[in-house]
């Protein structure tokens, strides 16, 4: 299991006081920058030198419970599926005091981000998914 | 059918040089603010004055096509489903070449911010909801 | 006088109920953009075509009165210094209620992004700059 | 000396490529929470409980260098300056190749933040202040 720490920051609130509900997935990427750290020369030169990316396709979110600032949450990181060019990374998202709070479920493509084009995965990408592949 | 109408923002990209997947949200919720500016004293006093909102349960996202700096987008909303505390909206996205760029469906909660807590629609807030209810 | 207005959004306050001190600069870069609307092909093609851009060298910011969700402001944007390769805008935050609520004043330099590398002022970016420019 | 560490994010660029000039005021107020997280409760309890907190009256930010996805900073908080409701930190931001990419100076008010409206210092945030003034 691959768990990722992020505490809310200040200005990640909304009007109504809570985390507004499109900065579940800036946590759910910084989680998965952090899952694929181990890429070769990281997940920012997988970017920015190799110009390979995972833009994604569709996402899901269940909300559960509200986050407000200070709260401090763990993501959990698992591969529920892997396919030819694509696959899903899921998110567990909980609380300091252990409420469920989040899950995210988000389809990727494996891409050339010069075109953007689907390319097949690059070994070290294949062997991260296949380790964290869950089968439930 | 309601549509609202915005430009993507020079600071909206990411390090893959298109719209961030999250970002989608943030346009989704300035559509939904216009979509409920008719409710008494607009969106922003349902939030600030009467403290009634309508925190996401449930978020759906199918990207079918990236944005990029200086894209301008129209938001089509409709209402699919309405419940007794819940409402479900969805956001169809055309590109201005006429792509469409991705759709996003939005279930939200009736509440009382002060909780929150689930509560009955406001009558101003069911009419604008039945205004827009589409049937496929 | 060009002025850029806009509207606070739901997801752009902080904990303590007011707008992010971040975003002032957000607001500017909005209504920089378009004040240079007028330039060939738009500001995006200045950035995404033509490789040109204004990366900031200083900012200062004097903040007012506080801005909440709902408030509506009006950016009043004159130039106050247009030198070899850099220029200084000046923004002026009006709220709907008449009250001045912040200042924010910008020093660019004119690069092309390639590098970046200080370059001269193309004209039509000097024409913008001149029509602009006050004496005080 | 204090000094807080942040990598740079995927989605914190711009269309030019490069942070965009507004995040450094997030990225100083991360480390503004950091620096203020001895006092009681922490910094997130002075805001949310203790509803004590520090709108900015003044900023100014020196651009230095230009940052980059995948980038790291160092940002090293000093107090410049201690007043009798008011306080000066500045925050210099060096990146991971040691060079010192920007400078920014964050002039604070002590406030009620149910108003606001301006208090004296609590001594446990006076404490954290002094401890940390430099008088150069």
């Amino acid at each position: 299991m691959f768990t990722y720490e992020r505490k809310v920051h200040f200005e990640e609130v909304d009007a109504a006081g809570i985390v507004f509900f499109g900065r579940y997935l800036n946590y759910a990427h910084e989680a998965m920058e952090a899952f694929f750290a181990g890429v070769e020369g990281g997940y920012e030169s997988l970017i920015m030198v190799r110009r390979i990316g995972f833009p994604a396709v569709h996402v899901t979110i269940d909300y559960r419970a509200p986050l407000r600032y200070g709260d401090r949450i763990g993501i959990d990181v698992d591969v529920t599926k892997i396919g030819k060019t694509s696959f899903v990374l899921r998110y567990g998202m909980v609380r300091q005091d252990g409420v469920d709070v989040a899950t995210v479920e988000h389809t990727c493509v494996c891409s050339d981000l010069r075109g953007p084009t689907k390319i097949a995965f690059p070994d070290d990408v294949r062997a991260i998914l296949q380790k964290h592949l869950v089968t439930s």
